[in-house]
């Protein structure tokens, strides 16, 4: 068992119309002057924004607006972002949206904390931060677990670069969860959501080292419970206990709960999907779902307790004669979810084919980005990832 | 499923040494004139407080202290450090102890920042308060899971009241949680602890309705670990793990996190208990242990479906040919538990022996402290209240 730190400090008001409370919330947070950041038209459109906007004027609260965040959320928006809030002196940012929405949130409330800076070294590594504005949530898609978590990842558009910022400073004050705002997305996005949330607790149970049983526990029950839910809003989008159960699952899993006394995390399905999406703008979700399996059979003989304690655990399958068997079928059996879900399970099934140059460039990039090695169950070089990359295929 | 809020500001330090870094801890949430509040001598024997000292005086943070706080912790006590930390202008209040210490620094933290307020006023709700100082904790005892909750429990030696206040002003700020400082604590203490953690979080999950999935997940995998661990320690006090583990699950289970979803809180058991450990000052674990498997068979047919999850979730028992009996096996399973940690499971060998007319001055103080009715599985009433401290006997 491993020393650790815990800190999610972001309250959470969880339920029906709790969106109702987002003008006395932002508050009693102190701010006063708001940017209110979202995505589609489609949060204008059912009257989220309008709802919002009547919540803050009942608390006196002024604010700008700016649309348009694009999922793998864009650089030039976060700096659009920044010029915005400066010309209206913002003191506190609404994030009205998912895991792109808050990401750019974040982003943007760094440049107003630190108006001399340019964001974007922050997730170069080139300079660290120092301060940040409040940040508030108002969530609309369950997945990437932004609303507790201290990471921020942006797209550099230019450079197709897609490059995370983690610090505790961005963790929002307060995230509003309504199960029902999630009930018109498409079966696709929920679902990729739902593997994203998985991701986030995969990611931190594949490690070397045994976790506490207590973080164990909750990981195992946490995957199971997603793939439960996940089953039922294929069949049934509007069942509000589902949604609410994936919901909450997606913050716990992405707020450190998961990952207390382990060894590190893994994160390299992530990083290996970050050059993908930065690539080809592929749903994160499903990117992950589709490099996962190709990931799992190529470290599990480095952590295969890990693997064994999976598949007997989540993936509930019988043990085997030999251990590597045991592991190899709790693969196979979340490849099977996967399938029943329908996100892809490898490159092909998610509509890309990367040339060898393409497939290169990517890890070149993710090498370079982490400092030549990425991964905690196995550690993995630049050849390592282009094998992946080529058998995912 | 039912709305809700969860709030859990506090950031974790876990793990060995960590309560080397309490003065840069300090430092980062703000303070500089700190009263360090304690206990029993054993921590100044044991050279904590000295280590303490030590990386304030590394911080350049000054400081007084104030020991002697007993379990059941005293309003006078609180009294004194308010005037010791009026003189001394501190700005922040380090608890150095288990839940006594860290529900005294809160008391006199909500004292400090409203220094014209009669503290005691908030335990009687007589006033409400709207300030409190920075908190910050060095946890000695794993039970409470005061060093996250918004609770501060104080007794007023004089009247022999012991009153709860709850308010989020006084979740602390960071606590460090060293499992090896828990280590020398007698069988006792850590067996009292076990049942206090599992209490806080068997009094969520005893309510009518159904908990959240993920919620039941957490508390039922959290409760079968404490009775793991437990035992463990039972016989093998300086298991580092098993410290750690149970450790860890005292924070989870009072923080809110094991509640989550669900409709209210019992809160019977202790209510039942405070007025206990008011008049005879008990060991407050031990009394749950003793007030419990009575209030369980006073209550489980009104809440039976949630008896009966707890039967086969939590105890493990097969399914008996009714849920009466299966939520009977698990009460008595609970129970076998107790007597194997040398826990109480009535009054008698609690050691106290009321008289008919403590039982009544007892349920009355419970009854009016609670406005007439205590409980959420079933309400209780002054004469339910009477009749489970005569069948605890």
């Amino acid at each position: 068992m491993f020393n650790f730190e815990y800190y999610a400090p972001t309250k959470i008001i969880f339920g029906k119309n709790t969106e109702d409370q987002v003008g006395e919330q932002i508050k009693n947070f102190g701010g006063s002057k708001v940017l209110i950041h979202y995505g589609s038209k489609s949060a204008v459109k059912s009257g989220l924004i309008d709802r919002v906007k009547q919540s803050l004027d009942e608390s006196s609260i002024s604010y700008v607006e700016l649309g348009g965040v694009v999922p793998n959320p864009h650089l030039s928006k976060v700096y659009e972002g920044i010029e915005l809030g400066k010309k209206f002196n913002a003191d506190f940012i609404l994030a009205v949206g998912g895991g792109s929405v808050i990401d750019s949130s974040k982003a943007i409330a760094y440049g107003l904390a630190e108006p001399d800076c340019d964001v974007w070294q922050f997730h170069t590594k080139q300079n660290k931060a120092r301060k940040c504005l409040p940040i508030g949530v108002v969530l609309t898609i369950a997945a990437a677990g932004s609303e507790m978590s201290n990471s921020c990842v942006i797209t550099n558009e230019k450079t197709g670069e897609k490059r995370g910022h983690t610090n505790n400073l961005s963790r929002p004050k307060f995230a509003i969860m309504n199960p029902e705002l999630t009930m018109t997305l498409p079966d696709y996005q929920t679902q990729a959501g739902c593997v994203d949330i998985m991701m986030h607790t995969m990611e931190r149970y594949f490690t070397q080292g045994g976790n506490m049983e207590m973080t164990d526990t909750i990981a195992e029950g946490l995957l199971r419970n997603v793939m439960k839910y996940a089953l039922i809003l294929h069949n049934d989008p509007k069942n509000y206990d589902a949604r609410a159960e994936v919901m909450w699952a997606g913050s716990l899993s992405h707020n450190g709960l998961t990952g207390c006394g382990n060894n590190g995390m893994d994160f390299a399905s992530h990083k290996l999907e970050h050059e993908l999406s930065g690539m080809f703008d592929v749903t994160h979700g499903a990117g992950l779902a589709a490099i996962w399996p190709t990931w799992a059979r190529y470290v599990y003989k480095n952590c295969l307790h890990r693997f064994v304690k999976f598949s007997i655990n989540v993936m509930q399958v019988e043990a085997a004669s030999t251990d590597e068997e045991t592991a190899l079928k709790g693969i196979a059996a979340m490849e099977d979810f996967y399938k029943k879900i329908n996100m892809p399970t490898n490159l092909h099934e998610l509509g890309i084919n990367p040339t060898d140059e393409q497939i290169n460039q990517m890890a070149e990039s993710c090498a370079s980005a982490a400092g030549g090695q990425i991964g905690a169950a196995q550690k993995l070089s630049k050849g390592d990832m282009i094998t992946i990359y080529k058998n995912a295929i």
